[in-house]
């Protein structure tokens, strides 16, 4: 079967701080045309920081979207000078929680929405936390609350609904997969 | 601590067929102003549709953010005159891999990237699958393969890039997990 979406047209909609926005009429396989509005995004990285007595350090802050907080595992945008993003992973975990990690594994790389986003973030696994004396400060426009958890405090969290974003969620599964091969 | 993001102004930069685009300033709790861009969208959901015989059908389509073909969990957007999410669920397992299913589980409700886009989706687990005869008709602009996938070959699609996305990689590691504990 043959798949491709050729770009007939391309419209630059909106260039914004952090969402830019793209019209393209598409050539379909069947001959006819479509619509797709993308949106382009720089890329990110979030990290499951476990402590030594097998905690998870995850962040509270406010999410405009759902005018409500969200807890999740800590995560932020590549910036520009990232050459890798485990710079970044290492940077947002210091900025948002104030720990640095000695042991760092790549889990798994995503795209949260492939259907109109291009945001694709890379999840870390961090161990040897240790707390950073001067930390790298917070960006200027965020507020973020540490929040240590046990993986029962963590699916508390979950059952209240303040723990709801895909990538914590997807954060929660490894847990509970980690925890039984511990056990095993 | 007070975490709240007061909107002070609002502008709609894009109405579009799928994304719609705004554009907030919104009064932090320092009482400094910032941009928050958000992008609003109607909901969807997603299906992990599981045959008698333990496999998963999976649907390989284009998507072109990615510029290639992608390997997911059957998924799609809310309709206007969904009455509930279970219902665009039905219909979209029907539509992208002509399968009805006789046992529904809502598993999970996630926010993908709840930074700046406001999209939540159900994810359900569907047993009892019963090919259709005449089945509903898909999108006129989706073109939708089905790939009934063993949990190896899943994570050999995995391994290809081929399965790339955070609901399909949440729906593995809820895989594994099942197959975990129907061997205890």
């Amino acid at each position: 079967m043959e798949f491709e979406e050729k770009t007939l047209t391309k419209e630059i909609i909106f260039d914004g701080v952090l969402v830019h926005l793209e019209r393209e009429e598409v050539l379909l396989p069947n001959g006819k045309t479509s619509i797709r509005e993308i949106i382009r995004h720089p890329g990110a990285v979030a990290v499951m920081p476990f402590t030594a007595d097998g905690k998870m350090v995850l962040v509270r802050q406010y999410r405009k979207p759902l005018e409500r907080t969200v807890v999740e595992i800590p995560a932020g945008k590549l910036e520009k000078d990232d050459t890798h993003p485990l710079e970044a992973a290492k940077r947002e975990l210091e900025e948002e929680t104030h720990y640095s990690a000695s042991r760092w594994e790549e889990i798994e790389t995503m795209y949260p929405t492939p259907a109109y986003l291009d945001e694709k973030f890379t999840i870390y696994l961090a161990e040897g936390l240790e707390i950073v004396e001067n930390p790298l400060p917070q960006d200027e426009d965020e507020f973020v609350e540490v929040v240590l958890c046990s993986y029962q405090e963590a699916l508390a969290l979950r059952e209240s609904g303040e723990i709801c974003d895909a990538k914590t969620l997807y954060a929660l599964l490894y847990w509970k997969l980690r925890l039984l091969e511990k056990e095993a």
